[in-house]
C-alpha cells in the first residue's frame, strides 16, 4: 500500500539527519495521497539508524492506524490539521532545528529582510500565538494545528511554506516530502542568517518591491530562475 | 569484575568525542553497580584515541580504588558524591562542552523556554552557588558534589537531570551510561538553542501548561510518546 | 570553445559547495576571456551534483547564448555589468554565505577592523545602496551591477575584490576563478570574525597604518609575503 | 639538520589545518633548538596541501636562513622575538583563528571566567597595546614581538602561554610544538566560550580561589591531574 510514498516519507526522514536538521528523533515527515486521504508518517520515537521502509505507518484523516505495526510519531494530529487545513499541502516537516527553534522560542515571526528569504517564502515566516491552558491539556496536537491554521488567516501557505509554533518549533510543507525537506533547510538557513542580521542592526527593514521581484523570479507565471521543465 | 559495566563506561566516553561535546581529555563518564556500590571511570588525563575498556578504574564509595593500574578521573569525589545525593541515578557524565559551560561561566541557569526543554528537562536547568573559599581549599572535588546537592533541594533530580556548576561546567546522569551521554547531548544543544533564543527576546517566558504538557508526553504513567516497550 | 575557462569554471563553482559557502543551488560563477568578451557561467537553477563541465554556458557581454543547450543563470546580467565596470576583473563569484549575506541584510559594510581583513580587503568591504523601485522593475539584474559599480567610485575594485549588495548578499572577484573563489572564502570568514568583533567591542576602530602594513605585505611593488614567483 | 624537530614543526603545521585553526595558508609553527640556537619554521604562503618535511626552514636568532630553499614566514621576527624574551619557550604558534581573532580585533583581552581557562592559562589571556605608526613602519614583525614582550611584564608567560595581538591574532607557546598547537587549540575554545559567556552576563567576574585551585591541580608540585609520569 503507498510503496512509492513510504519510500518518498522514508528518505525524506533521513534527509533530515543528513541535513543537520534534527538529532536523536526530533523530527519527522508524512505525506499525503490525496487520492485516498491517506497518510505516510514516521513511527514514534524510532531511531533514524534502524528505521526500514516498512517501519512506515499509514493513518487516516481521523489519525486511526491502517497499516503498519508501530504507532505513528505522536505529532500525527498536528500533521492532518495542516493537510485538512491547507488542501494543497502534499507533505510536512517537523523538526527541533537550532535556529529556528530559537526564533519559535522568542516567539518571534523572522522578518524578511533579504532576498534568501525572499527567494523560497512570500511573508515574514508567522510565529503562532500561544495556545490556551484549554488548548494544551484537551487535544494539545490537533490544537497546535489550529493555531497554525490561525497564523494563515492572511497568508497563503503555500506562497510561504513554513511556520513557527510559538515556544515549540518549526513546521514546513510542500507538494512533495522532497520539496518539504528543501523547504525546512531553506528555513533554518534563513532563521540562522536572520538572527546575525538583527544582531548587526535591529531595526533594519527591507523593502517591499525587492520582495516582490525576487519570489517572483522564482515563483509563478513569470518565473524565470532555473531551466525550462518539459 | 564488572566487565559489562566496563564496556558501557568506555563506549559512552568515546560517545563523548563523538557528539562533539569533549576535545582533548576534558570529559569523563562513571557508571555505579547499586549492588556492590562500585563504581566503574575513566582514568584521569588519558587520551581518548589511545584508552582501552580495561583502562577504566574501579572504585569504592569512599573513592579507593579497588581495580585497575592507572589513577581514576580526579572528578572522581564529585561523580561519587552525585551516587550518594542522588540514590536513583546510575551514571553520571562531565564534560566541559561549548555552550553549557558558557551558561556554567555565566552563572546563569538555562531557563525552560520551550518544548525541547521541556521534553527531558522538566524544570530549569539549575546553576550551583559559587563556591566558598573554604570548600574550594579543603576538599574541592567532593565539595562540587555538595553544592549539585543543595541546587536540587527542592527539585527532582531524576526530571531534571542536569546540572551547571558554577564558573566550572555541567554534570547530567541517567539511568545508564547511555542516557546519561544522551542527556549532556540535549543539554548542550538545548544551551546553545537558549542562547540564541534571549539574543532574540531577553524576558520570554513559557507558559507553565506547557512545559507540563511535553514532560508527561515522555515521562511517566501517561507518557505516549515512543514505541509501547514490552 | 574555451574549455579550459569552463573547466575553471565548473570547477571553482563545486569549490563553492567545497568550502561551504553555497547550500542547495545558491550561488555561481563566471570568467571572462578578455580577448573575444566571452563569458563562461554556471547555468541557472542546476544542482551541484549532477553539474557537468559541459553543461558551462557561454554567453556575449550583451548576454546572449552563444554556446550552451541551457539557459545561463539568472545573475548573468549582474556578472556582466562588473566585467563591464571593472575592466581587470577575470571572474566573478556569486554566494549567499550566511555571514557575508548577514551583513549584507543588515545593510551595513564590514569595516576593517583587523590584518585579516586588510591582508586581502583594503578598504571596508563596502554595502551597495538600495535599489530603487525603478530600478527593481525595469532590468533589476543589470541594475544590481549599477549599484555595484556605484560602491566603487572612491574604492580601487581590484584592492578590495568585495561587495555587499544590500538585502542581497556577496559577489566578489578576482583575475581568475580562483582567485574570485579564494576572495569569497576569505570574505565569509572576514565576515563571521568581525560579526563577533563588534558584538564584543562595538566601537572599536583600526589604525590605519596597519591597514597599509598588512596590505603592501601582500600586494604591490615592496610584498614580501609567499615565495618569489618565477 | 635538526631532522627531528623540522618533523614535529611539519606536523605540528598540519595539525593546525585538522584542528580547524587556520584555513588557506593562515598560519604557522616554528620550533627552537636551545642548544644551537637555531629555528625551524613554516615557509610562507606554502599551501598545507603540498608541503613537505624538508620544505621547513631553519633560520638564526638574526633572521639569516641556514638551511632551505624556500624564505621562511614572513612572522619569522615576531617568533624570534618571542623565543628572545621567553627563554623557556620551545615552540611558537600563530594562527588567525576565528573567536581568538575576534577578540585580538576587539582589543580586549579575554577574562578568565571558568575552570577551563585556569586549567591552561593563569591569568587573563593579555592584549597587547595597540603599535606605533613608527613600530609599524620601521621592523613591523620584530615590534610586534616587543609589544607581547611588554605585554608579560607582570605575567609568567609559562604560566599563561597565549596572547592576542592587537587588530591582528593570537600567539601561543610551549615546550614543544605539539604543546604550544595543544594550547592553540584550548585558547580558541575559551575564546569562542567566553564570547557567550559575556553575551549571557557581561559583568560576572570569578573569584580567584577557585582560578589557583584549577590551575594548581594541573601544574606545579602539587598537581594531581592525569597519570604519573615515570
Amino acid at each position: 500500500m503507498l510503496e512509492k510514498l513510504k519510500q518518498e516519507v522514508y528518505q525524506a526522514n533521513l534527509d533530515l539527519v543528513r541535513h543537520g536538521l534534527v538529532i536523536l528523533t526530533w523530527g519527522n515527515v508524512s505525506a499525503i495521497d490525496r487520492e485516498t486521504n491517506l497518510v505516510v508518517i514516521k513511527p514514534s520515537g524510532v531511531s533514524y539508524d534502524s528505521m526500514k521502509v516498512e517501519d512506515m505507518v499509514v493513518v487516516d484523516l481521523d489519525g486511526n492506524v491502517v497499516e503498519g505495526s508501530l504507532r505513528p510519531s505522536s505529532d500525527t494530529p498536528t500533521h492532518i490539521a495542516i493537510y485538512k487545513a491547507f488542501a494543497e499541502v502534499g507533505a510536512v516537516v517537523h523538526t527541533h532545528s537550532t535556529y529556528a527553534t530559537a526564533w519559535a522560542q522568542a516567539c518571534r515571526e523572522i522578518p524578511n529582510l533579504g532576498t534568501t528569504h525572499s527567494d523560497t517564502f512570500h511573508h515574514n515566516v508567522p510565529c503562532t500565538d500561544e495556545m490556551s491552558a484549554e488548548q494544551i491539556v484537551s487535544a494539545y496536537e490537533a490544537e497546535t494545528g489550529t493555531v497554525i491554521a490561525d497564523a494563515f488567516k492572511n497568508i497563503n501557505p503555500m506562497h510561504t511554506p513554513a511556520v513557527l509554533v510559538a515556544h515549540h518549533g518549526p513546521f514546513t510543507w510542500g507538494e512533495s516530502a522532497a520539496k518539504a525537506v528543501e523547504n525546512a533547510v531553506i528555513l533554518e538557513e534563513v532563521a540562522r542568517m536572520t538572527s546575525i542580521t538583527v544582531a548587526l542592526n535591529p531595526t533594519v527593514q527591507m523593502n517591499e518591491n525587492l520582495i516582490e521581484k525576487h519570489y517572483s523570479r522564482k515563483h509563478g507565471a513569470n518565473a524565470y530562475y532555473g531551466q525550462i521543465k518539459k
